[in-house]
């Protein structure tokens, strides 16, 4: 998915330059959530990781192209999909995911970074996208399975189904201040199989009030 | 409503006074909406407004306090909440409310400087707050119209429902970068209302899956 592209920083091979990508990105995320992105500068990234700073301008280039590895880095490193057998089941698992995502001191404070920052920054909105891309990619198997078990509709969109299911939380993080509790989490996880399981998520329906 | 509080700038006299606000307020959203909060400095803001730098220094204190005043004025100035006789006109009607706020460009572009600010700065970010809860207020009055007609549960929260509509508009705006478009808007409009039928944001309710 998007990781794979030719996006700086984003080619993964083994050995030393494997350890030196992963020294740089535990830096950039470490400052990241220390101080957010408006400061995040390549030569104290290299100097913090103990890497030469010709090589981190050479392989990533700019701080939006540090962001970007760092978030196919956290795609990849993502769980695999829930099978619990019902679509609830894995939208709750699905729910606790990014609950946990976003709770979790460190990665809840880089998220906020990176959101921030995507507000402005092209290169890093791009990178945003592409993480949710391939988090959705993972996940759609659970909105398949559920189609083909009967439980939603055909042609109910797995995209928005599983967006359905995070923007409550991301709300909560970035607008109303609300907690992202367990009450949250489950709640989400249930309105948006509830709607699905009601059709509101089949591509191309006519929406109706 | 949190506009009333004493939050910098949040008096509202009349008269010549009333103006200065106008125009300041008037330069601060065009600077927020042309270059973000991180360069929004009020000496700048005073030149382009016309008003002495003291005024705005004492009026407005900081930069934080200036996002404060100008979202306490979108929100005094937000159109009063719709009575369509069911909660799913309802829902749809502020869904569209929302969403012309997210797609009208000079709007937009604010709302994302100020939810960009909110995630480090605390000042922002409790004027963020303060302007969801005038809007929440507002608006609860539906989902109380719609409990006692019976439409949803007793004990149905309206901020839950009224978050589960906007939720997935900010989502698109901030984090998936999918459009904010009529769908898009029907289909937030139409969750939320199916899940509040379902009993999903009845408050203190064991969530279950």
């Amino acid at each position: 998915m998007n990781q794979d592209t030719a996006t700086p920083g984003s080619v993964r091979p083994g050995g030393r330059t494997a350890r030196v990508r992963d020294s740089v990105l535990r830096a950039a995320g470490d400052l990241l959530a220390e101080r957010g992105f408006a400061t995040l500068d390549l030569a104290e990234v290299a100097a913090r990781a103990e890497v030469g700073k010709t090589t981190v301008y050479r392989r990533w280039r700019t701080p939006a192209g540090l962001v970007a590895d760092l978030l196919a880095e956290m795609a990849e490193t993502s769980l695999p999909h829930s099978d619990t057998g019902s679509l609830r089941g894995d939208l709750l698992d699905n729910a606790r995911l990014v609950g946990k995502t976003l709770t979790d001191t460190r990665q809840g404070r880089l998220f906020r970074a990176v959101i921030a920052a995507a507000t402005s920054d092209d290169t890093a909105a791009a990178a945003l996208r592409g993480f949710y891309d391939t988090r959705l990619a993972e996940w759609s198997p659970c909105v398949e399975a559920a189609v083909a078990r009967g439980e939603v509709p055909a042609g109910t969109d797995p995209r928005a189904v599983l967006s359905a299911v995070s923007a409550p939380l991301y709300y909560r993080l970035l607008v109303s201040g609300d907690p992202v509790d367990e009450a949250a989490i489950a709640a989400a996880a249930r309105a948006a199989a509830i709607a699905a399981e009601q059709g509101v998520f089949v591509s191309g329906a006519t929406p109706s009030a």
